[in-house]
């Protein structure tokens, strides 16, 4: 690495994007909505810049983290349910048998989002997560999940920060996932991060009150849900969304069809070598009508093999 | 007013309270739990102070300014709905006449607040609650609602942010109905607003997308619905909460139930001349339980007609 380079990316502020169009366009959106004076000067307080989670800020293949987490979860609480040995999708998940829990589809997969994320308190699900993260690794690269996050996404969180933007989180993931580490890993506090949630019941067990998870879906945060989530938890129309999938296209769509200037980005997974190569027939992650759309609507989108320098922070460190 | 007083309150975080107990131990709290190193230090992330808005922020006799704007809308809309001049409740608000809507009930209210809450997107409820507030009056005052906050508290929030905490507003009242002002009056943005709120849903019309306001409620923000709004909206319990009525009680005790320091204060009504007096007997504001367990739990009781010098700002260019 040359001193030029290191000298002109000390300034740069996403030094891991390759000079180009999607670059380009990021840095002129900043610098125009943040331009005293200007045309399309956007005061501080309407700065709000909505993220999704899942391919967006982190990796989410072969399966999302939430998904590893309730595997995880299942077989550690097998030995208290006897009964899961014989019962779908509880057996499938406790013999490494995905095509029975496959085939449990979305009424298997409620089951056991609910034996494992609800009927305990809020406080001990986000122990129960932040333990959990501390010791699972990802099953092909065998890191922490949270190593998993895309170095380029990490500085542009930041750009926008020091742009005067708040940086909020808009995820499908249930938001007690999400909040015991998205402050230490994104810089994004528990009150910006918005996503799933079950219905939650207060009580006061004799002088030590807690909230109940409950075992019924109060917000699905994505597709449609997404704007909900927004109204929701921001309440205000982001200036700028960037996701991965069709789930976040209706987040995009409610973002950049306010009055005024907005930004689009959707992340193209294009880097089998360095990630993974993924879009319209994913099981996980699918970007069909985002892909068809977006020229027409002004979306950016990213080509993760040629605007991404770098894709995990830990490249840096490892020769290639 | 003496020099050496000017002189003083010039330094003085909150000039509007009086010298006494419950000034000397909110700088108290604030001082420990901001005092690096100190054995009560707590990090500027979790600083999260919650207010109840209606009779804790601003004044709520002779009835919540809500309740005003939805005599005031059914009155405009009327003409749309000629059927109302003959049904309860609506014939009881058109006519004044208090009884017939009090005998309506609980039921009578909520068909209340779907005909003026619901059936419009977030956009356009928030453009009439912001039109609504240019030109009503409070009926006894003759004032701009928003003329109605309490000075001290003005001064509390400003002093709690200045010290590194997020202040988040957590109330009774339909979130849509405080954003379009709470940031101007109060200084809290809209995503730090938390409240009552409808069920949403997001609608693409034509291009020209929109969030619609459904008549079914999501969230009753009172009560033991304010831990679980807080629990949604903020994600982490506070370190400091304020009210003023029995419908903060839950508020209060999941905020002072947790580790460390932690303030609770419910503000008392008790200046009858400056402002309104009631407590037990109230049919709005109604506090008794908070009373009796205020002094075994350690809250703060603000005596308003002892503590606060000023109740509302404009006293102090009102010569008394
Ligand atoms: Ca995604
Ligand atoms: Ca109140």
């Amino acid at each position: 690495r040359g001193r030029s380079e290191a000298a002109a990316s000390s300034k740069d502020p996403l030094p891991s994007w390759t000079e180009g169009a999607t670059k380009a366009a990021l840095l002129d959106f900043v610098e125009r909505v943040t331009r005293e004076g200007g045309p399309d000067f956007v005061p501080a307080s309407e700065r709000i810049a909505v993220f999704d989670n899942d391919g967006t800020l982190w990796s989410e293949q072969p399966l999302v983290a939430e998904l590893a987490f309730v595997i995880d979860r299942v077989k550690e609480m097998a030995p208290q349910h006897p009964e899961w040995r014989t019962r779908q999708p509880f057996q499938g998940v406790l013999e490494g048998d995905v095509e029975s829990v496959k085939a449990s589809g979305k009424r298997g997969l409620m089951e056991l989002f609910a034996a494992t994320h609800a009927g305990m308190t809020t406080e001990q699900f986000e122990r129960t997560v932040a333990d959990w993260l501390v010791t699972a690794r990802h099953p092909t690269l065998h890191r922490p999940y949270t190593d998993l996050v895309y170095q380029p996404m990490l500085e542009l969180l930041a750009l926008l920060r020091a742009r005067g933007f708040k940086t909020f989180v808009v995820s499908g993931g249930d938001v007690g996932f999400m909040r015991p580490w998205m402050e230490r890993v994104y810089g994004v506090p528990r009150e910006q991060v918005v996503g799933s949630r079950v219905k939650l019941r207060y009580q006061d067990s004799g002088g030590a009150p807690s909230v109940l998870r409950l075992a019924e879906l109060d917000l699905l945060d994505d597709g449609a849900g997404k704007p909900v989530g927004i109204e929701q938890g921001v309440g205000r129309r982001p200036l700028a969304a960037f996701g991965n999938s069709d789930g976040d296209f209706e987040m995009l769509e409610w973002t950049t069809s306010g009055a005024g200037p907005r930004l689009g980005l959707l992340v193209h997974h294009t880097d089998a070598e360095r990630e993974w190569a993924y879009d319209r027939e994913a099981r996980v992650g699918k970007l069909a009508r985002g892909l068809d759309e977006a020229p027409g609507r002004g979306w950016l989108v990213v080509d993760m093999r040629r605007d991404w320098k770098v894709i995990h922070p830990f490249e840096r460190a490892t020769p290639r």
